[in-house]
């Protein structure tokens, strides 16, 4: 069995961007309110870099669900998602930094999420040793409201202080 | 300004189906429900013979509509229309039939509006004189019930029996 084991991490300046091999942006959101009552499907624009499409899935309860997912303009993947999206958009510019044997996945949020930072690294055990680069701030791994299904019910500019600073 | 003259009829028999020298199946219907509050753009899937796309328009009241078109495949668009489409499914083969100097358009609705077969033809003028051929019925041209915004709100299937019987 595959099993992903990832830190999750603020960061404490902005050092690490003049660091980054590569900048992709990425924005996610959806059309429909998949909430309402009556709704048979969830309707999903997602742009990353130079790529985007529109995703379809049906809502039905079970084991499988029906897909289908058609590539779109990304000059129109931006435009609908600035207007025609229903409920919060995720959207971010991911960063790629290379710090020895790991490579960083640096997530900076913007839109719905704008001011978050986010710096993230794959290990291949749980107890791997992690040398930190110094930009690097307090660690988020176990806090629930940081997880990326959390910042879609709930986006970071709508934290209260309380919730920005406590790291319990 | 051009202006369509048109005449619409139901048909008294089937005889005009071995006189068609063209049959399309065409299909329409909503992934989404546009008169939810809250909703900013309708997303309609369209079948009209071995063509299909989806359509998304922006609900703004004003002069301009934004609106994005793709093409998607035929067997996912009627999967789609099947599972997926919320409100009636407007689905219908089209005939073409050649009389002297016109061409009729025989539609022949399936699913909500099963039943219902309307013959139409386009005219030059509104007084041009019009040989009805033996297999057309009584003139609905007039019956604002067969209109094709009305049969979306309310389909044929759901006519009570004095709604399909009479003509004024």
């Amino acid at each position: 069995m595959a099993r992903e084991i990832e830190r999750k991490f603020l960061v404490a300046n902005l050092d690490w961007k003049q660091l980054a091999k590569k900048k992709t942006h990425m924005a996610q959101g959806y059309l429909n309110d998949i909430q309402q009552p009556g709704s048979k499907s969830s309707i999903r624009i997602r742009l990353e870099g130079d790529e985007a499409t529109i995703n379809i899935k049906s809502l039905e309860i079970g084991l499988s669900r029906d897909e289908y997912e058609y590539p779109v303009d990304v000059s129109d993947a931006e435009k609908m998602l600035k207007t025609l999206a229903v409920g919060p958009v995720i959207e971010k510019v991911r960063y790629l930094v290379d710090i020895e044997e790991h490579t960083w996945e640096i997530d900076e949020f913007l839109g719905d999420n704008d001011g978050l930072i986010v710096a993230e690294v794959e290990l291949d055990s749980e107890d791997e040793a992690l040398e930190l680069p110094e930009w690097i701030g307090r660690e988020v791994t176990n806090i629930v409201r940081y997880y990326n299904i959390s910042l879609t019910q709930k986006p970071y500019t709508t934290w209260s202080e309380d919730e920005k600073n406590s790291f319990e």
